[in-house]
């Protein structure tokens, strides 16, 4: 039997969870591959650091040239994270003609046609199935098993934390802040959360899908994004009422003839949706191919188990070309609609909800609406619940479709209003 | 560009869906590919049969051999069904050294094994995507993106024609037979639905799904097989009631050092759980993997459309192949767990629904109950429902977990009480 020999850079979580992962399941993997998988050599920051997962001493270096420079390394597995020294690994490593698998979705993001363009040249394939969603092989699924289809809509659950962090707010009451400390007790988000609640994470997530199914790179800066920061737990409830959930949905929407929408913003979600019900740190995508009609993927979107899931996926994958010497049988990406662009935010027409905190006092309601009127929106159910004492009362206003440019300007005028503090709008999806 | 001749045997729905599918996305396969796929002969049965695809007079032949034996055609694709001429086209054209792709899920459970001997002495790979779950990747996804996974425990809704029957059933309050007509009406069930209602083609599926996740093929006649016949709209109404749907549910559970169940029967599905949402001609695989923890698969489970997809998504693959010449990448099937069995439905441990139609007087529940306890099996709770007039009444009981052996016996001795006309009993699947 053939064997492979894998060299990892980067000890830390995912790296951990991978090997412990080729310990427990290396030889299923080897008998249903008939490639043995060898790690040959783990790179590490420092090699006195304790680690849930003991790794071999003997194995372990501090310096990754060692692995990606070393002729008995047949396959290199960047999981070190960050943007700046995993390029130069990730380049050098598809430079001297090695397959590299990565779970780097920053890196994947903002230097996909770099690398993308260096495997090209070199013949070595780059795989990255565990940089979005997880343990769903979602990749695999755009590239290889739904290649048979225009995908016209997508819609993605792509952070786990956001989600959980809305979950908690939604069935347990608490605020923003109070979940986002429940969540960084849980592990499952950093002591800065701003990557994650700010939707930067996923919007590079759903970048990476828009690339794949529409066949041009679609970079971060072209991903209109929004957090989830401004959503509060009267807003869970308002949607509750009105038959919603609040998630923060990746979009990709490709009508025909027109230019792609690809965003990244927290949505209310019909509750009957199969989306709605996805809860806690899970991701989920579906989507519409032309073909094929509607379809679902659901699964832990992140962790060390599910990631590592996806890097073995991966790694099979680079072993089989490795074995039968067919590198570039599916490549890194393939560039299939030259004319693809990304439409500008402003012309996407989106349904709205709308909360104000208003003064309670006669004709407000009045004022927001001749507001909206003069921006032709139309106003579609108002909810303004009952016992709300002070000065001070909340409502939530659903409306109908309307341009972004539209509701941006309306939004702007309706700031003004003097009667109203802190207009929020969050968009409705109705799929 | 290099190019791929394709011989379709069968122009019936299918063979219609994917001829219209590769009209519609074959220059979009092409840039995706770089391999130009031309579908080069089409066998029918009849050439004059009108038909909703139109098919070119000019590629069209009623002789299948002509494909088969073409020395131009590289790849054949197997649409016409069935198991007597079908096993012999794929036969012959695996032997000719041509790959084949098939959508007969009849064809593999029955005679997989001989199929993949035949593609493994030619080195003529043989791919099934479309015989399972319509446009849901999942053999892919078993065989290559969930690779580093023991896969624990597996779930499929595998029959959207039996679904479709259970949720107008349960939506609808039709009876059985009402349901099955509106099923035949909406063209999702045959004029004889038995291969669908009595479980038997969910079965194949299942047991299909069975033999990549455990690596030894798995026969029909070794899945246990219920149909759908037995369940009525009280069925639905009392387990709705009790907080469940009903389900026509595949299931393929791999304890530790424990024989393999491999199992087709309705069961009761909590209304929490996500495949409890499943509804219409819809088909969902939910799993467990031993890293990657759980994940669900949705979608279209039948139809022209999906199918369609299904066969391009493996059309892709054997293009692929055929370019980079690695026929036998990802074999047809790779035994790899080679003392695996199937263990007997009387060992497995379930929990019940017992449905039962009794003599409205004293100490019937009683002897129900004492005839329960005699087989070890304890009551969890009992539903009969108020105002039920006339000397009998419907009574649900949902009993705690018993190995099936003894609820055989006690469903058995229940029947012979004479106070009680029908025990019906449904499985219940907590997950």
């Amino acid at each position: 039997m053939q064997t492979v020999n894998i060299g990892i850079i980067g000890g830390g979580t995912v790296g951990g969870g991978v090997v412990r992962a080729l310990r427990r399941n290396g030889a299923l993997m080897a008998s249903r591959l008939d490639v043995r998988l060898r790690v040959a050599r783990i790179a590490v920051r420092s090699r006195r650091k304790k680690r849930a997962v003991k790794l071999p001493a003997d194995l372990l270096t501090t310096d990754w040239r060692e692995i990606v420079e070393d002729p008995k390394i047949d396959l290199v597995v960047e999981l070190m994270g960050g943007t700046t020294t995993a390029k130069e690994v990730v380049l050098a490593a598809l430079r001297a003609g090695k397959p590299v698998v990565t779970a780097n979705k920053a890196l994947l993001a903002f230097h996909g046609e770099k690398l993308f363009a260096a495997s090209e040249k070199s013949g070595a394939n780059l795989y990255y199935e565990a940089s979005v969603a997880g343990g769903i092989p979602i990749i695999k699924l755009l590239r290889e098993g739904l290649i048979g289809n225009h995908v016209t809509e997508l819609y993605g659950i792509l952070n786990g934390t956001c989600n959980f962090i809305l979950t908690q707010m939604q069935e347990n009451g608490m605020g923003f802040d109070e979940a986002v400390a429940e969540a960084q007790a849980q592990g499952f988000a950093e002591a800065d959360p701003s990557m994650d609640v700010d939707g930067h994470d996923a919007a590079h997530k759903v970048g990476i899908l828009a690339s794949l199914a529409h066949g041009f790179w679609v970079k971060p800066k072209r991903v209109f994004t929004e957090g989830i920061r401004h959503v509060t737990p009267q807003d869970l409830e308002f949607a509750d009422q009105l038959g919603y959930r609040i998630k923060l949905l990746g979009t990709v929407k490709a009508a025909k003839d027109a230019p792609v929408q690809v965003t990244m913003y927290p949505a209310l979600v019909p509750k009957s949706h199969v989306l709605a019900s996805v809860g806690g740190v899970y991701n989920a995508i579906y989507l519409k191919g032309d073909v094929l009609g509607d379809t679902l993927y659901y699964g832990q979107g992140a962790g060390q188990d599910a990631t590592a899931s996806a890097v073995l996926g991966d790694i099979a994958d680079a072993a089989l070309d490795l074995k039968h010497d067919s590198p570039e049988r599916v490549r890194a990406f393939t560039p299939h609609e030259a004319n693809g662009e990304i439409g500008a935010i402003d012309d996407v027409v989106n349904s709205y909800y709308l909360r104000l905190n208003v003064l309670d006092r006669p004709g407000v309601l009045n004022q927001v609406a001749s507001t909206l009127a003069k921006a032709r929106i139309s106003i579609a159910s108002v909810l303004q619940p009952e016992g709300q004492e002070g000065k001070n009362v909340l409502l939530a206003l659903m409306l109908h479709a309307a341009p972004e440019a539209s509701m941006a300007k309306a939004l702007k005028a309706i700031g003004k209003l003097a009667a109203v503090k802190k207009p929020t709008m969050i968009r409705v999806e109705n799929f």
